[in-house]
């Protein structure tokens, strides 16, 4: 296992990609968004939208990714992410990934891609999507493909993604050795760079998902988060103004600790406790934190949506770059392939 | 199942390639080409090179294609392939079918790939080319995007590829039961065309095939032809010149029934059983005929490869036209997909 500390890196190229299947939340800013903020400001960033890969598991509601992909867009853009600095693209607009992944197809054990763990897992998980199909076996291979086709050093990645990485950097290998003998290799090994765990929980305490309804997105209106956090679930031990409470029993606690300042806490810590204040109080607090960091994203996705061409012109140009640097690959490719008889 | 005689179909789209892996013998000639010839007088032919097929048994030795793709088209415009009626391309040359073979492979359950006959067949086969790999398994998903991609309406198949046209049909059924509800199907179900077992066994009665080293190229020189048929072997119980033979125990017999007239046939039947001609006789008499048959192809052969320039803008142009036509589909596919939303 290779798993590099994001703080360890200086200037490389670094490649992540989200899947357009549904709006996204705070969880998606704090856990994925605000790592590729970092990331851009020092490295040579890619970050497409994944549609094919949302394909793996929505082929049966394809419209999902039309539905929400552009709102992924100008997510990205008005929480920072800046075209600037990073390379921001759609992965269909690219085919040159399909092609990747079909030459390494024919190369890559059956094994490897059985024993990626998440495999079995999410099958068993999605039972009602009917992920037995060999595109959702290949799921990884086309990730090593997108990894690959711009020799990217480092993927930002969760906790359970590594073996995706793993596999990638067995693929690299596989190919420098079948297609690289006594040439220098064409593919770098990336190296995973974990990311923190998300210290953000949805609002009922449990991980923050669209399918358990515990979300706040980030292109919702603010009465609707406020509506939401004012009836989220607190201490279940509270269940009268006087009762005291235990904020490590209460996901409002969770916020805070992400969100207030220090004197904040104390003072959350105190009242809770002692009940000396109350649970609307205490989330009045930390809605003034949460309304701060919000609204600025919010006027800004306001901004960028009313200039949809403005928007499209970004991605085309973002699709662009990505392209370029896609031929340039797989013309190595297909040279270390021995496919110099093409016209 | 579903398969036409070739003689009941009226003008249609077919499609049909030819794997780059080794020269072209007698065998391909008489057991596809003619078919081709015939299929290209009344048919909308596509005639593929198949280079990314050719790599999901010969990854591991790419060059094989490179070293033998060239030869192969000669081959085929020699005996009389004419680009004026079908279009004639290479594979990788059109990367659309990646593209639709990954979109492809969303949707199609593995098992469906697990099923096809060919495929636990092939990799006990073949055992010493390791073709556990996911790219072998996928390969008659590919070969479902390469026929779907032309929409074509039939495709000429040997009995064994038979289950391929069957996944092709369920894969098309498949996409216009998910994908064009309410709208006209887009793909149509293409039926296989049966083609005649091959009559022409190889020089050892055996089937002829290069890994048994029993073939007449269609390139090599008459002189090595003849040779070959020279030494080929007899009925063994014909072991001196007046032992009688018996044609139907004689691999040169199978070439007399494809090739000499029938009171020829009559002269070795009678001269062979009752030992008043010899082998050399026997053989000589076939040889002309072989030799009326392939001195043309070989002429024109060395024609074609006189000016490899024209030989490269008949494949290019052939490219084009394929491309053009697989780009209409994409979009059609991309269209159903609901991927409007690219820029
Ligand atoms: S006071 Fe705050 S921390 Fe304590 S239960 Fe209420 S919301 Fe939770
Ligand atoms: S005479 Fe002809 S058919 Fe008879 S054994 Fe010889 S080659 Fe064969």
């Amino acid at each position: 296992m290779s798993t590099t500390d994001l703080t360890q890196v200086t200037s490389k190229r670094i490649l992540s990609g989200m899947r357009p299947t549904g709006k996204l939340h705070l969880g998606h800013y704090k856990g994925v968004l605000e790592n590729w903020l970092q990331l851009q400001e020092q490295h040579q960033c890619y970050f497409f939208a994944a549609d094919w890969h949302a394909l793996t598991t929505e082929y049966a509601n394809p419209s999902i990714v039309k539905d929400t992909i552009w709102d992924m867009l100008i997510d990205w853009l008005a929480v920072g992410i800046d075209p600037e600095k990073a390379v921001v693209f759609i992965q269909s607009e690219v085919p040159e990934h399909a092609e990747l992944h079909l030459l390494f197809s024919f190369m890559t054990p059956l094994s490897w891609l059985e024993r990626v763990p998440t495999y079995k897992d999410q099958i068993e998980q999605l039972r009602e999507k009917d992920l037995g199909t060999y595109g959702f076996l290949g799921y990884p291979l086309l990730q090593s493909a997108d990894i690959l086709m711009y020799r990217a050093d480092g993927v930002p990645v969760g906790e359970d993604q590594i073996p995706h990485i793993e596999l990638t950097r067995e693929v690299a290998r596989r190919f420098n050795h079948l297609y690289r003998q006594g040439i220098p290799p064409l593919f770098p090994e990336p190296e995973s760079l974990l990311m923190p765990a998300a210290k953000l929980p949805g609002l009922d305490g449990r991980k923050m998902s669209k399918s358990y309804n515990n979300t706040i997105e980030l292109g919702e209106e603010w009465k609707i988060t406020e509506k939401k956090v004012k009836t989220m679930p607190t201490d279940p031990a509270r269940v009268r103004r006087d009762d005291p409470g235990t904020p490590e029993a209460c996901p409002v606690w969770d916020f805070h600790k992400v969100y207030s300042t220090e004197a904040e806490r104390e003072w959350v810590q105190d009242g809770c406790t002692t009940a000396s204040i109350g649970c609307i109080d205490c989330k009045m607090c930390m809605l003034k934190h949460l309304e701060a960091e919000l609204q600025p994203i919010r006027d800004r996705r306001a901004e960028i949506a009313s200039r949809p061409d403005d928007l499209r012109d970004i991605v085309k140009l973002g699709n662009e770059k990505a392209r370029h640097e896609a031929s340039r690959t797989m013309e190595k490719v297909r040279k270390s392939l021995k496919m110099g008889y093409r016209v």
